[in-house]
């Protein structure tokens, strides 16, 4: 089969690879229908995390159950899935309690030896712990897919940062980031009844998401004057809830600082900048609260599924480039230059 | 009157300061009955916090109210009353909502040119919002004192670690911090209904009290090797709550280092160690929050009050030495040697 490869900065390829089988009782193969470019694979792809040459790379991805390993149970060939971006094995401690980010045998697409999101196929480690079955007639709907596949990371990701901020209905809530995560996360507070959603970005075409999103307030302003510009929105409280969803010392330390006494930043911009944004010292004199990390996508993909199927929700929106296979050095290209915003692949 | 002056670092002294009067309607001018030293103070103390030569120093208290403002309508001459170690105005939206600590109005025992805890009477702003009223016949009663006493700081410091840490029924609970403030969230977090409770900590006299206080486990390592000990405890896992008592750098890193993932980490250290002992990268891939900060001592009296009453808690077992006031200096330098725990003052 045919998948993307990374072999160093700015150098992704697409190459013909071994295609996947069965190797473990638990395994599934899943042909892949849509897959999609996340902003973190642009961090691999600017060199910024390390990657082997030769690894494969793409996280996020639904398609079509081809074969199944003896031990899967909810699953058969022919099933249309929606795989999280990390997988999972269904029974420990940590996912039964929803956490399955930290399951002992999970792990990330594309890692050493592991099939990535962006290729044709993918063998699936822990079918039962890790897909989650999506409606066959949505397979060939291209108005749905979208929305479904951004169930795979994005969506569930400001989902992650919305609960983590404690969004709660009438609060007021602040979004430090205007990619993928963080319009997604506009659309999660909103979801859950924000009263005021304040997006922080400068980029008309993603602000202009943010609105649909249900944003109430853009900022284009940056540090101190994005700050000063959300105390102003606040008779100069701050927000109850700031979503985080950047990663950099700079966007950690607007979150922090917009957030109102007692509140809470949810954060789930992959870390980039150490710690230094954040400031223990303001933050305990204010009570601020820091809740978050990589989202346990398993875990919140069947509360959100009804409404992505609906269309009360269209986290979809974001995609605003399609490629096919053969695109997708393109498609990284564009994310990294900012000419589009996300990036779906399809096959 | 006498009070406690401080002149900079190892220079306590008692010396006489004008007599507290009414100053605006909504003041009181509090009979102090009991005072202490805490933790806190140490770091002015030391010359780490700075301090302006002649400042009072002291923010717990508790005392008889001797005269009113023209706009107290909550007390009276003759009250007995405990002072949380900020006073707040009690109407703002802040203190509404609990979070007394970030009352615009709001201010500290002891800053300049206010009255510390630690002398004969202190002038108390908004004295409706601020004090809470004790029984009178407790004036009198040596063996409830110390735990009202309590009541001002650290035993709603150590609640509030608890409650921030997300302390629930059955949950296992680390508290980093054998000082007075660590042993009143073992104690508040036993009160939440833990199901373990380690204590790190070496030295007997405070691990004892730990003991009787709920600790199931105690953990006299420190660093790495306290980290391992604490997971070798909870099955490799970590503790779902953790409490952080100390502020240090090394203190927070060893307290997100043994929260369990999804865990909390629930600080009320006053931060000196800045931010270095905040992995964000570690607390991303692992989902630690960090909650807490200054205590909001006034809305938790209230509910922690009935149970010093009822003896349920005994906090004032934090009190290993008494002294009266023109003993504080030797108080001071009795716990910066740690040869005291926490000295009581006497009137």
């Amino acid at each position: 089969m045919r998948a993307t490869v990374i072999h160093g900065p700015n150098d992704i390829r697409i190459e013909e690879v071994p295609d996947p089988r069965i190797q473990r009782p638990t395994d599934a193969v899943v042909r892949v229908v849509n897959a999609c470019i996340c902003g973190s694979d642009l961090w691999a792809y600017r060199g910024v995390a390390a990657r082997e040459a030769g690894q494969r790379i793409g996280h996020e991805f639904l398609g079509v159950v081809e074969e199944v390993g003896s031990e899967v149970s909810d699953f058969k060939p022919g099933d249309f899935v929606v795989a999280p971006f990390v997988w999972s094995d269904g029974t420990c401690d940590f996912c039964r309690e929803g956490l399955h980010t930290s399951c002992p045998e999970g792990g990330f697409w594309g890692q050493v030896g592991y099939d990535g999101g962006q290729g044709e196929a993918v063998r699936v480690p822990y079918a039962d712990g890790t897909l989650v079955r999506l409606p066959k007639e949505a397979a060939g709907d291209e108005k749905l897919l979208p929305g479904l596949l951004a169930l795979s990371d994005v969506m569930s990701t400001g989902h992650h940062a919305a609960v983590s901020a404690g969004v709660k209905a009438g609060a007021t809530v602040a979004v430090v980031g205007d990619g993928a995560v963080g319009l997604c996360g506009v659309l999660a507070a909103h979801r859950l009844g924000a009263g005021r959603i304040i997006a922080l970005g400068r980029h008309q075409v993603r602000t202009d998401i943010a609105r649909r999103f249900g944003a109430t307030d853009v900022v284009a302003e940056r540090g101190e004057a994005a700050i000063e510009a959300v105390k102003e929105l606040t008779k100069g409280q701050g927000a109850h809830a700031v979503l985080e969803a950047v990663g950099t010392e700079e966007s950690m330390r607007t979150a922090i600082s917009v957030a109102r006494d007692g509140g809470a930043v949810g954060y789930v911009g992959v870390p980039h900048g150490g710690s230094a944004g954040v400031d223990i010292g303001q933050m305990f004199g204010r009570n601020i609260s820091l809740n978050g990390g990589v989202a346990p996508a398993r875990a919140y993909i069947p509360e959100l599924l009804p409404d992505v199927l609906s269309g009360a929700i269209e986290p979809g929106l974001v995609f605003d480039r399609t490629v096919d296979l053969a695109g997708v050095p393109d498609g990284y290209r564009a994310m990294d230059e900012r000419t589009a915003l996300k990036v779906r692949i399809g096959f």
